[in-house]
């Protein structure tokens, strides 16, 4: 069990509560020990509340395998006092798992105060026995001035380094919050100033308004604001998100763990969740899931329930779809595919695909972080894909790392729709008619595929991970293309050859690449030669091939470019 | 029921067994009245095969739900012979749903050949009591050579022509297959005499292939040639469509039944389906779906099975799978939001997104099949949604039916972030200020917006449903930025407006609306005039206003455009 250091000189110990798996952009699969047992993250802790509770805690773990939740300490004191502390949180939930505690802050974020001191919320969360704790931090919350924001910070910093001196008992995870709510500069600093205190785990507050009113392009800047601050061996804690929609696009920013009663309270109010939305009772027309709530797609007998059991029932079925979602996403990452599972949420709202948009913002930030690990294929859908850490780390080290044959003639041709590259019928055929035709003087040829997403990619390397292990949609968008004759634009800048040719194939590239090439040979000096071929897809007939042999002998006799 | 004429001429009685409940796209909620009940389409008919059945029959009836089978009259007669004949079809499979027969066009297309005749098959599928039956067809392949098409499609004309002078009874819906493989000529003119035949259901057959090497984009063009052919009363059948990643587009294009045995072929073979896909057994590490196999996550449990139980778990899994999404298009349909589900299946693999482009050259077919109802808002993402019948429609109605008041000076504003526009703020600033400043002088000015997707939406039908009942993603892509200022050009140059101001976003707009406008203007030879204002989502401050308002002033002074 970690230790705790209140001074921050002295070096911390080797965190032992929380193991990383698994990881994939800057999410991860981790191994979180608390004293009542592991919790694998990502997580997510439903809400408990004892006096108003749809699903008891055991069945939760029971029917949906849940391993921990999360309970209000403050209102459990507030009813329960010595009672809860004589019987214990984990007897009093009859719950076996891990159970985490929130400390009120959402009730100082209500009503503006609490009956309560941060120094008392802490003892009474040591004293029931809780395994994750939380300090009575200060909401910054969403209509906050910068001023209360930046108070909210400084006070949360403060009740934070108080900690070490309240707290009694070792063996409970203390949770350190960020503030700073929509200022993001103030999200940096104080998420900067809170990693130097020693927490097991540090938390991002007040996003609950930024997503009910599906801000999520501004949840992004949030989270990477409190991410690219804190310790990446340390689990983050999102407070209030417990919507599946978002999951996957918080885990993918590195959050490890949700808190919510958005299962519970969309129940109440009839709201039925899905993956990428929430559909009100009353315009159902099935049930449209598997779960064992829905499977047998008995909506007139969940209509027909009493209110409080058809309550209890939509609040399985909320539970379900989340947990659900977090086994998607930890698959996902598992495979390496935690882009193409975000890719699919964001097309269950416009508001989510502007939020992945908004990476292109954080792309550097996720190259430095996303594991190199050859796993499945990649899917490519179109330009938004370009923000992805495979294709961001190849443009830069081609550019960095990678120089061509010295002197020779650079041969482009398109992207075959067999990969790699080098097998495709066409290129085969291509590369035995130049051996044939030109003998040892083919060396003098480097050829090189264009191609979505990559750009340029060298023959030599074209069954390097992942440059053939994709999958591509076409016809290619406007987008894409630019961003492919820009790519090829650059290469032939910063690389020493001494003359282009390029196959150009105009239907699926809009003669984009054509213009890109030739006006980076102009710029650098050296002669440009392009050929017609047919479009992605169909085969190249015996013409093309002759043609092309003819304009490569006229280039290696060094005749002018046409 | 319904009376078979075979003679063409005769005009067919009203269809009682097929009622439309609800459209969408191509799509429709159906009820398909048989003998032994009612199925609702779209409907997956699960392939039984009684000699290696991983779930019964009716525990796909108890569990899931599942009110259609089919099961193949040509192995049934091989196995069983007269003893199917004498208990009776829905007895020997203990089945008391809907049960269609296939009739070994499958094992004509596998051996060659089957060892029956067309007419016997007819009356076995009689005498088993089959509800819905298929003649013995010769199904097309994806090998064929285009003359052996031609062939299969005349040879099932000529089966389809005989049924009447074979069958003996009423009572049974019959299935007239489409053939012509790949070739969609062939399918075209396939279905087109198909449609003179007296069918209760039409089918379309061998996409298993096509589906096999995920070439959507073909699927498209054969499914929306035999529909565009058929009449659209009857039910058209998918054959061999089992993998839920397909249906939304199959369904959106007109299909109404689907049958497949890949939910057992999948499951024997280890793999799990998911809505967007297959994951192989050995490569899980969730089970990533809440459906009662799934729901408590227990993979090591799943693995640790007998192979056989591991294989019906699997198989049921599978079914969960399919008859959820079933369950999902169908709601989706009712939304009318059927478009956002495929879309959202479009970005389950990029084969999948080819093939929604493709639906591009079928847009017409879609935008007049289309039903035009108001229902819930709709979303767009991208330019891919140019598509929808929603934008064909307003493009082509403004162009075709609309005329701006005689005389007036266009003031195009960009798009506010609120909706109807001219209910938000800055909209409202405007309007105000010009009535204070112009007086009845403003009546010369007609304002419009200008709006990803809609182009051009005039501020008095900003309300009309779904000009303001939308959410679009941002920052808006470039086919998207280009087709707006497309529309813009093209309704300055259909209107009579005597002079042109735009209210220029440049950031959103990338500069693309302004060159547009003054092109269509110059055209045109009236004035235009521009003024930057500051881009989507900000507010625009006094200065913007009142330097609009001077530009209004100038030109209804007939003062020359700077």
């Amino acid at each position: 069990m970690k230790r705790f250091s209140a001074h921050k000189d002295s070096p911390s110990e080797p965190n032992m509560s929380f193991e990383i798996k698994e990881r994939d952009l800057l999410a991860r699969i981790g191994r979180l020990r608390t004293k009542s047992g592991i919790v694998e993250t990502p997580a997510l802790l439903p809400v408990v509340n004892p006096a108003v509770q749809p699903i008891q805690p055991k069945a939760m773990g029971d029917e949906l395998n849940c391993k921990a939740i999360i309970v209000n300490a403050y209102l459990i004191k507030r009813r329960l006092g010595e009672e809860a502390i004589r019987t214990g949180i984990h007897k009093l939930l009859d719950f076996d798992g891990v159970i985490m505690t929130d400390s009120g802050a959402y009730q100082i974020l209500v009503y503006g105060e609490v009956e309560t001191s941060p120094e008392e919320i802490v003892r009474y969360q040591e004293d029931i026995g809780s395994d994750i704790a939380t300090i009575l931090d200060v909401p910054t919350g969403w209509e906050a001035s910068e001023d209360y924001a930046r108070w909210t910070v400084e006070e949360t910093l403060r009740r934070a380094r108080a900690l070490a001196n309240v707290k009694t008992r070792e063996g409970i995870l203390w949770v350190g919050p960020v503030q700073g709510g929509r200022y993001i500069g103030l999200v940096e600093e104080s998420a900067r100033r809170m990693k130097e205190l020693p927490f097991d785990i540090y938390a991002l507050g007040s996003p609950t308004p930024v997503m009910e009113q599906y801000l999520f392009d501004l949840l992004v800047d949030m989270i990477a604001a409190a991410k690219a601050n804190l310790p990446l061996d340390k689990p983050l804690h999102l407070f209030g998100a417990g919507h599946p929609l978002t999951f996957a696009l918080a885990i993918a920013l590195g959050c490890d763990l949700f808190d919510s009663a958005a299962y519970a309270i969309y129940a109440r109010e009839g709201r039925y969740m899905t993956e990428c939305g929430t559909i009100k009772l009353d315009r159902l027309k099935h049930l449209p899931c598997s779960c064992p709530v829905c499977a047998k797609d008995d909506l007139k007998n969940l209509l027909d329930m009493p209110k409080d059991e058809r309550e209890r029932q939509l609040a399985r079925h909320n539970l379900y779809v989340c947990f659900a979602e977090l086994k998607k996403v930890k698959q996902s990452i598992g495979e390496g595919r935690l882009w193409e599972h975000l890719t699919l949420r964001a097309y269950g709202h416009p508001a989510l695909l502007t939020a992945l948009k908004k990476l292109e913002r954080y792309k550097d930030l996720l190259e430095k972080q996303a594991p190199v690990t050859k796993r499945g294929g990649l899917f490519f859908y179109g330009y938004v894909d370009l923000i992805r850490p495979e294709v961001v780390r190849h443009r830069r080290r081609l550019l960095e790392r990678y120089s061509p044959p010295e002197g020779t003639i650079l041969l482009l041709l398109p992207q075959a729709k067999t990969k790699p590259f080098h097998e495709s019928e066409e290129v085969r055929a291509f590369f035995k008619a130049l051996r044939q035709e030109l003998g040892e003087k083919a060396e003098e040829i480097h050829v090189c595929t264009y191609a979505a997403p990559f750009g340029v990619v060298p023959t030599e390397l074209d069954d390097v991970y992942p440059l053939s292990q994709h999958e591509v949609a076409m016809p290619l968008d406007a987008e894409m293309v630019e961003h492919v004759a820009n790519c090829i634009a650059e290469y032939i800048r910063t690389k020493g050859y001494k003359r282009v040719i390029l196959l150009n194939d105009v239907e699926t590239w809009r003669g984009r690449v054509k213009v890109a090439c030739r006006l980076a040979c102009e710029e650098k000096g050296i002669p440009f030669d392009a050929l017609e071929v047919k479009s992605y897809g169909r085969r190249w007939n015996e013409g093309t091939l002759r043609s092309s042999i003819a304009l490569i002998k006229n280039a290696l006799l060094g005749i002018p470019s046409a």
